[in-house]
């Protein structure tokens, strides 16, 4: 199989249990309800969150989509290595769902929302896809909160490349934030809409390495490297110097990356 | 009692709790070996977090120590309305700490070295009175990764000025990014210490409520808007208008804030 060569290594350590903690205390208390639970994963990408959520609702249905097709190869191949035989992806638009009204118990979406020019829309869209009684959830970061030590200069001139090919492909980087207004605006109630907040980082030196590669493969080839290009927010010297930076943050003693993650549950 | 004029809303709804989960599993496995844990909070301020310490250790013992004098009646107040007996308070210094070495089992600070010059000086201190096996810990805001929405632009003039008053006060808007650095500074041995981050946050309309009234309140008087004025920060006018300002975010449906805490332990 060919793998993308965009994916990550930053998206595969994901699960329900470090993605989606926010969410699982109402999924276990929807379960006990109803074993049979459905859920929707909206931009589903290498599938590893969709994977773990079928494990969790072992006696429901996981449905992940994603807008690009090439992934979904990795997404299969990601629940067959787990065993897991309770899901299907397939390819769709956050825009368009290709699923009826109220189809899902539960509809989630990981990063999604950050990356995309009018999140409302795509809030209002998973919530016609989600039945009275249920939940859309969403959990994206908020890129402006990131903060990385030590302040190597080349990794200030990354976050800016980063925040750069956000905003260039319509998004935006101070999603977390937003994530309440948007709820309201795709006709959440107030009410109905829990906001939280977590975090995400890398602390450890194992952490550490793992984020240096997650950052470095892409910097060296592959999409991210492509768009940088592309909108001219670096040349390939430019990139080579932050793949050289992070490697040398991931030996220091003293280094960590953290950012804040916003979090919403929008009970329909 | 004349109560101090600063004294904030928002340090008094602080616990153990809401404000050091990040030690509480240490804590008690400690207390599960020695119910009589010592354990010193530095720059206890108000006491609310020394005396909800107390109460997780009944058997132990809690001192609080802050540099300013004036306070020690609040908290010895909120001791006396807890019920609280195995606790005690006194002025002292982070720097210069009033007790010998190795006193204390576990040894505290929250929002303490985000104010000071030179933090690992006083990390240094908290282990010199910490028992070789014992726990130094700490928790401070990343001031910088502060979010607020909307961002309405007084706010943001807001922001701005608690960051100044940080920096004229000697201390570090950028203090929870690195706190591990600070402890590897103060001598702390790096497999020793235990970084983790976490969030404060106010996001449902009794939250945001807090969070305005307990910045207003010291925008329109005490040592908040007196150092502001001292060091030019803003007039008389500014404050009023940033007062007004949270005043209106706490009425907007779609309004929180949000920060990164960083969070050490050091193991001794």
């Amino acid at each position: 199989m060919t793998l993308p060569k965009s994916t990550s290594i930053l998206h595969e350590v994901r699960t329900a249990e470090n993605s989606a903690a926010y969410l699982l205390p109402k999924l276990q208390s929807m379960k006990d309800v109803n074993p049979k639970l459905t859920l929707l994963d909206v931009g589903a990408g290498s599938g590893t969150i969709s994977v773990s959520f079928a494990k969790l609702i072992p006696d429901g249905h996981v449905t992940g989509v994603d807008l690009n097709p090439n992934i979904l190869p990795r997404a299969q191949a990601a629940a067959e290595t787990a065993g897991v035989k309770n899901i299907e992806f397939q390819q769709g638009s956050v825009y368009k769902l290709p699923f009826g009204d109220e189809t899902f118990d539960i509809t989630f979406c990981h990063q999604v929302l950050i990356h995309i020019g009018t999140p409302w829309d795509a809030l209002r869209e998973m919530l016609r896809v989600t039945k009275r009684g249920g939940i859309v959830a969403a959990r994206e970061g908020d890129y402006e909160t990131e903060c990385v030590w030590p302040e190597l200069p080349e990794l200030s001139k990354f976050h800016r490349l980063m925040a750069g090919l956000m905003s260039a492909g319509g998004g935006d980087p101070k999603a977390g934030r937003q994530l309440l207004s948007w709820a309201l605006k795709a006709g959440g109630e107030p009410s109905q809409i829990t906001l939280s907040y977590s975090t995400s980082s890398y602390n450890t030196p194992t952490e550490r390495k793992t984020c240096s590669q997650g950052l470095c493969v892409p910097l060296r080839g592959g999409s991210l490297r492509e768009r940088a290009l592309k909108f001219g927010l670096g040349t390939e010297n430019d990139l080579e110097e932050m793949a050289k930076a992070w490697e040398e943050w991931a030996e220091r003693d003293d280094a960590s990356l953290a950012m804040l993650q916003g979090e919403i549950l929008v009970q329909k």
